[in-house]
């Protein structure tokens, strides 16, 4: 059994469950003779690098239970990859130092491959190391995972507000008449494709989704809304962030334009489709953008999602303190008329830089709309309501403590 | 007592908990001995003119439950405003024609006006009509009652958005720095003054607040944002869609540019400020536009406002059925440590075409942040959260049948 302290820190954008992970780990942890301190790394590998951590076996109990409930990374997140082979080296010291021989990196794609160069260095210097990523991502693009924890919750936050805008277009019956919600998600249309689960029946929005996994056509586009505007009276439409044309080219950058102070102006990609309808079709629009809600809106998280997120983490630690290590814990759907998963391990550079696209099978033959199949795929990733604790009026989210512990390696 | 049928009417845009008026009027209906038929409307003022009515009495009492978790108008709303005498004396033929003695109009300013003009029109030709206007709108823009059923509803979402928009902008180091959320509000600040709910403690998320209410100094709004930054590393800045400068002019029309197609451009006012923070202070942001959301999600609709919005519709029944006509249904707050409120008429034409702002009083010196009188009066209106029931992931949110009355007068 390997002996020494473990670290844990979370890497890019947040997820409205990343800190489920966290939790999972850190009970895991907890319950590990192996594991003497439980380190927090702030703001992901950057607090490893400048050795700031926090105590998290000093967090009290309301604090670990609270995590389950806040969104947004408890310990703090950056966007920042390893390029060097000097901050590899000088992350490796630091586990040196501290004696850290656990390493749980709870990331997306770029996440995992640093988790597997740090792996493999260790291999290489001799240095006794456990690495284990923790998915996580409201993109859901990650590899040999069926689905990402973090993109339950944003599906179904993102659906319910589809619904509800849909509720609200369409019984207003003098005013606007198309709705453009731009969804996360820039290189896959995960996501986008989700707000599919708010139709209840035939003609019920959303009646367009666009995703970038089909090559983008202004035209077509502009065919469809007015199709769907002289079906429906009223036509919402979903379009991922990152639609691109059939040369590969994102559609917002042609959004381009100067505005009057000479500044180049970069409207949201939804904006400028709005722009185009009303130009072309003479249709009076409005333009959602919910943006970062889709990642942080915990007070409508599924709980499935929130669930799967905490065992993650726990599973991350267990599988290490059996000997794991390289790997990412993956959610793997089980056979069968009910939803159930399992978790296993998968090869992180395997999954490292790789994006999982959301299958042409799945999106219709016109590209404006999804198929049966990607509804049974999502629908059971949003079941079940987290309950969130209030106070005076509003979600009762909690902070760690800012305690860092008392020794030092 | 005038015995009679009722018609039900919405207008103007919906709220989250518009529905809850609606169930609470159409319960008191029931319960009214002198009522016989109760009409909904479709569409508001225009379903009357056009005798669309469905039959209120024969909705299941699981849907009129329903409606109190349902948003968006149910039986349609538009927004048209009666100008023609013709059309004052064709919707007074059709009351005639369906013996209607009862008139409830939930709506805004521009619906009292129209419930006030039809009182009239009744008086002066000696057709005996109740006419009620039930209060309902996000903007909180009406005056004489303490605040509007939907308001609450509304200030509770976008402040539990904007706290979980500020826990995540800040749990991420190394990307945004600044996020500007347009709140709903053409003309007033009530909703974008609401999310200072959000701010937990000092130097947290909403950092600051421009409201329509204080001329708008773009000069005055970089410095504010440069020094929240260097202050606090992120800022969370929340801006009313209607912010004007000190000529009265929308900053949001100097926004207009020509895109690429050559088609004017009109972007949001939050991506304008946006940009101009970006080209000014480098500082890299990202812009969120909540829109219709927040009106329609009653996932997250204030408990005490729904309660309220069911209350004015069921007092505005019970005042008509006691004899009152050309009021509106407005709350009273009383006074005391503990948050209590009652109801009361006041003169429809006291309330019609005008609009309440927020104080002066109520927003500091700089015109950037609200004081403590505002939270003080605006915390209690969030207070409590519905049990909306959920299905299948997603909430359950009913239609009223289709039914019409078997008795055409």
């Amino acid at each position: 059994m390997l002996k020494g302290n473990c670290v844990i820190a979370q890497s890019g954008g947040p997820t409205a469950v990343i800190n489920n992970s966290l939790a999972g780990a850190i009970e895991a942890a907890c319950r590990g003779e192996a594991i003497g301190e439980i380190y927090g790394a702030c703001n992901g590998i950057m607090g490893i690098l400048a050795e700031n951590f926090i105590d998290l076996r000093r967090q009290d109990a309301a604090t670990i239970q609270g995590l389950r409930f806040t969104p947004g990374a408890a310990l703090g997140s950056c966007r920042y990859q390893l390029k060097k082979k000097e901050e590899y080296d000088k992350l490796l010291a630091v586990f040196r130092k501290f004696n850290i021989r656990y390493f749980f990196y709870i990331g997306g794609n770029d996440s995992m491959d640093t988790a597997h160069k740090v792996n493999q260095l260790a291999q290489e210097e001799g240095y006794e190391l456990r690495v284990i990523g923790i998915p996580k991502t409201v993109d859901n693009d990650l590899p040999l995972t069926d689905h990402c924890p973090g993109y339950g919750s944003a599906a179904k936050y993102l659906a319910a507000s589809v619904l509800e805008m849909g509720i609200d277009i369409k019984s207003i019956v003098t005013s606007t008449k198309v709705a453009i919600v731009e969804a996360m998600g820039r290189n896959t249309g995960w996501l986008a494709a989700a707000t599919a689960l708010a139709r209840r029946a035939p003609g019920e929005a959303p009646h367009l989704i666009y995703l970038p996994e089909v090559a983008f056509d202004p035209d077509a586009f502009l065919a469809d809304v007015e199709t769907a505007y002289r079906q429906y009276g009223t036509v919402l439409v979903v379009v991922s962030e990152g639609l691109v044309d059939k040369n590969g080219n994102y559609i917002f950058n042609d959004a381009a334009t100067v505005d009057v102070f000479g500044h180049q102006r970069l409207g949201g990609l939804g904006q400028f489709l709005l722009n185009k309808i009303e130009a072309e079709l003479k249709i009076k629009g409005r333009f959602i953008l919910p943006a970062t809600s889709q990642r942080s809106a915990m007070h409508l998280a599924s709980r499935t999602d929130a669930e799967e997120a905490y065992n993650v983490g726990r599973v991350a630690v267990e599988e290490a303190l059996r000997g794991a290590s390289g790997h990412m814990v993956a959610i793997k759907r089980l056979e069968g008329e009910e939803y159930r998963c399992t978790y296993e391990l998968v090869e992180l550079d395997k999954v490292a830089n790789r994006e999982k696209k959301v299958p042409r099978a799945w999106i219709n033959t016109a590209g404006n709309n999804v198929t049966a199949d990607f509804i049974n795929y999502a629908r059971p990733l949003i079941q079940g309501e987290v309950n969130v604790p209030y106070h005076n009026g509003l979600p009762a989210y909690v902070n760690l403590a800012p305690v860092s512990s008392g020794e030092t390696g």
